[in-house]
């Protein structure tokens, strides 16, 4: 079957909807998914924004913190302002990156947006990124040590590269086959695409 | 019961999916509504912005123009890319605003999104906008005197100044109360919203 690659930044507000719900959804649709962690700070940079959209465009970046309150209530999820955003995020993608193979890789993701988003941490804060891992039954020193590795490094620099390639605008994207579908509310178009491509 | 509001911009291919199915949805879901055209362009020039921006971010454009052709073809709707885009939508809009209380105002809305965005149409060529009132039964010669009158010119004008007052950001969004859904895909979320609020 057809596979489904969800592309995650850790800072990203829609990226938390996708990551709170993507593998139960896919998992239902039997669907066989990869994660796949990237940096959308250097796909700004190309295009000569220095931060995210939702901060250079405050009217953009107030729409967005409703839309996303909204949508997080509708799904039955916690929600909070973090006190920092857009988070640097890039360690949290490393350690992701590192433990791809891993059976709790997705639960870790989902315990740092929680963290983020339903708490309000930030993190960058590597007792926030500990505290993720060992709720996962994972060795904090050991992955927060992985995540430092120049190999890990190069991964995560090459998904970002790959992400550019694919023309990924924003987080969440899914791909399906060649079809990129972006944003949270792509899920179910991206499910269905797998779906029919069989 | 609480209305709906249905902004839309007639150069603006994601409205062609609204207004194709909003009439529809919202009877259906006895939701009562009220159509409202209004300007892009003004709103984008606020911003620095000179087009659209599907236009200046060619990766954007490509993104959308793929998009679009997958959801027209969910929603069985035809679907070809016009010649012109960003099309000059200033008379369409005027026409309909105009003709707001007329019982046909959302059948020529439908009939000028379909030149455009099924057949390829120009919709700023005032014989495409004469063949969208005459297939509603309306008299294309008085209704295109009509959107050239001062009143019409200046009821656009301050829709479009509404329509930045409520942060709309692009097109097509729905108020419900105090809420502004941005997106075709926020149809159903508008529509729970309106049907929550009773």
């Amino acid at each position: 079957m057809i596979k489904l690659e969800i592309w995650v930044e850790f800072a990203s507000t829609y990226s938390y909807l996708t990551v709170s719900r993507a593998e139960a959804v896919l998992r239902e649709a039997c669907v066989p998914f990869f994660w796949h962690p990237f940096l959308l700070g250097p796909i700004f940079r190309d295009k000569g924004l220095e931060s995210s959209p939702f901060v250079l465009d405050p009217v953009k970046g107030s729409y967005m913190w409703r839309d996303i309150e909204r949508r997080a209530a509708r799904l039955g999820l916690p929600f909070v302002r973090p006190k920092v955003f857009p988070a640097n995020g890039l360690v949290a993608a490393r350690i992701m990156t590192a433990a791809l193979d891993q059976p709790w890789c997705g639960a870790f993701a989902r315990a740092v947006f929680s963290a983020q988003f339903a708490r309000g941490a930030d993190i960058s804060d590597a007792f926030v990124l500990a505290e993720a891992l060992a709720a996962c039954g994972a060795e904090p020193a050991y992955w927060l040590e992985r995540a430092g590795q120049d190999e890990t490094k190069a991964r995560l620099r090459t998904a970002t590269d790959q992400a550019r390639d694919l023309g990924i605008l924003g987080a969440p994207s899914f791909l399906v086959g060649d079809e990129v579908f972006w944003g949270d509310d792509r899920l179910g178009d991206a499910v269905a695409w797998a779906l029919e491509a069989d």
